[in-house]
């Protein structure tokens, strides 16, 4: 009936996505706590800070502090972003922090422009300069990102060919520098996924590319994040990027408000998998718990179901 | 790949699911806006209110008056909820409400029992009672509902065996009365539904009877809700219940909160179908208008996705 995956693998990446989007201030202390109970629940994989410049987000300047801070785990990926080599040498100067090559492509070349003012073309040609910073560094390439895979506000639909123009250069550049290929992930970047669409376009990068693993990064603009996930679920897809609480937007802003809303809601989408029989290797229950310590660090409802309706079970426990 | 439907008819649940459970009042002149509104989008069959105790319910203690004060359009269906002999006579006497007969079957025999104080077995019995009702009032069957049919908050799992049984039971009263299969509708009436496990009753419902229209009625409790109506899609199931601004429930009344949550958002639904290239007969952008007049009338922020980050159609419109 369908090629559902037995385990899903989650990154989480609220805490990045979170605190990175928020005007308001939030103490180191309030954000490591986050942290550390997202380290508790199972999860694998955190996103924790941004290395950037601290003028421009002034929330993630104490990236290096909150590293320290966090409780690591043995067998956690603590993740962090980087836009440039300072950065990334900052990164790489900071104990914890989980290194990892990607390459980063954009599907929608408005975008690129509006948001690197550069060509989509420009940036390929910079991410062929990152793989050999990391190949310096001696860090694996692990993902290539297709942003905007699915459409742009700048620049509308984006056609399936770009999409596979994207996979090509992924393969191409694997085949010329001797790489494995890494996991392709799809982002939703601006909310236009529909779960036809996911398949669609899973399945083309499937074709394009046999051998890799294909992720998804969805973000949940217009309440198709679940049920897009479904869809990838039925593809076979088994990675997902998500945010506890649904932690990265406001949907709330008001009517026309074009700040990013947030990613997938992590526990929402564990809630969905745990259902539905596939494993997740996370203890939702514990997870809840961490979603709420996010609303109640927030201090406004976050977008999150599950953390306001509650599992279901404790309807199993009961006595029929 | 799938059996979506090409078409999708929509019962809007909005005005009545969403006035009914609040406690505030709210005046009939905005009552009568929102399902003006409604009335406007092109949707073809809209709950406008229940005929129900005034001293129970005190909200719909009007449905005459605001029955009276609807502009009520040609090749809609304004249609009204009754429980017992009283509420339907009211609803017979009053004229624009459309009258449809229904059989409702509870798959939990303790839900049945905490809120009928009888068993599922004797609701049966009273079922059959309405159908000689609406057969001396001339009264077409159009429906079957079966509650419960997901999970129940009271005995927890409900096996698939009981959703079949109630189907038989159908079947069997449409045979002896020489009648014909009415719609079988599936209401996961406290949001224990999963997208594997919709497509799963539905199948059974499909072997069982396989003459029947299939519907859902669907609760979004647990953020499923779009998820779950994709799955019913790619079953072929082609007509839903929902709510304008996902009007019903409050989201956000707090953790453990036991207020039943709202029907999957009508617009949302819409989106997602018109983005998937399923006709739904509605003008999204007027449906949207629709949900924010509902927000304003409400007066906090609802649940809704697409009436806070807008649809892509000005997106789609830009110059590429």
């Amino acid at each position: 009936m369908s090629d559902l995956p037995q385990f899903v693998e989650i990154h989480e990446e609220g805490p990045r996505e979170g605190f990175q989007i928020e005007k308001a201030a939030y103490s180191l202390e309030d954000r490591a706590r986050l942290i550390d109970a997202l380290s508790d629940t199972g999860l694998k994989s955190i996103q924790v800070a941004s290395f950037v410049n601290p003028k421009v987000v002034p929330s993630m300047a104490d990236a290096e502090a909150l590293f320290a801070r966090i409780n690591k785990r043995e067998g956690i990926h603590y993740t962090a972003v980087w836009l440039n080599q300072k950065g990334f040498e900052r990164a790489a100067a900071t104990p914890g922090v989980h290194l990892a090559g990607s390459m980063t492509l954009y599907a929608s070349d408005a975008f690129s422009r509006k948001n690197n003012n550069c060509s989509a073309e420009e940036m390929r040609q910079r991410t062929l300069d990152w793989l050999k910073l990391y190949d310096d560094g001696g860090i694996p390439l692990k993902r290539a990102y297709i942003l905007t895979a699915f459409g742009c506000n700048f620049s509308g639909e984006v056609p399936l060919a770009t999409v596979i123009d994207c996979v090509r250069f992924i393969i191409e550049t694997c085949r010329n520098q001797g790489r494995d290929l890494p996991e392709i992930c799809l982002a939703d970047t601006v909310g236009w996924a529909n779960p036809e669409d996911v398949k669609r376009r899973v399945g083309v990068v499937r074709e394009t590319a046999p051998g890799a693993r294909v992720g998804l990064h969805l973000h949940d603009t217009r309440g198709l994040g679940l049920a897009n996930i479904h869809a990838a679920l039925q593809m076979g897809v088994d990675r997902f990027d998500s945010s506890v609480a649904g932690l990265g937007g406001c949907p709330f802003a008001g009517h026309g408000n074009s700040r990013a809303a947030g990613n997938v809601c992590t526990e929402d989408m564990v809630f969905m998998c745990h259902e539905m029989g596939l494993e997740t290797g996370i203890d939702l229950e514990k997870l809840i718990e961490a979603a709420r310590l996010a609303e109640e660090i927030i201090g406004r409802p976050l977008s999150g179901k599950i953390m306001h309706s509650g599992s279901l079970t404790p309807y199993r426990r009961r006595p029929r």
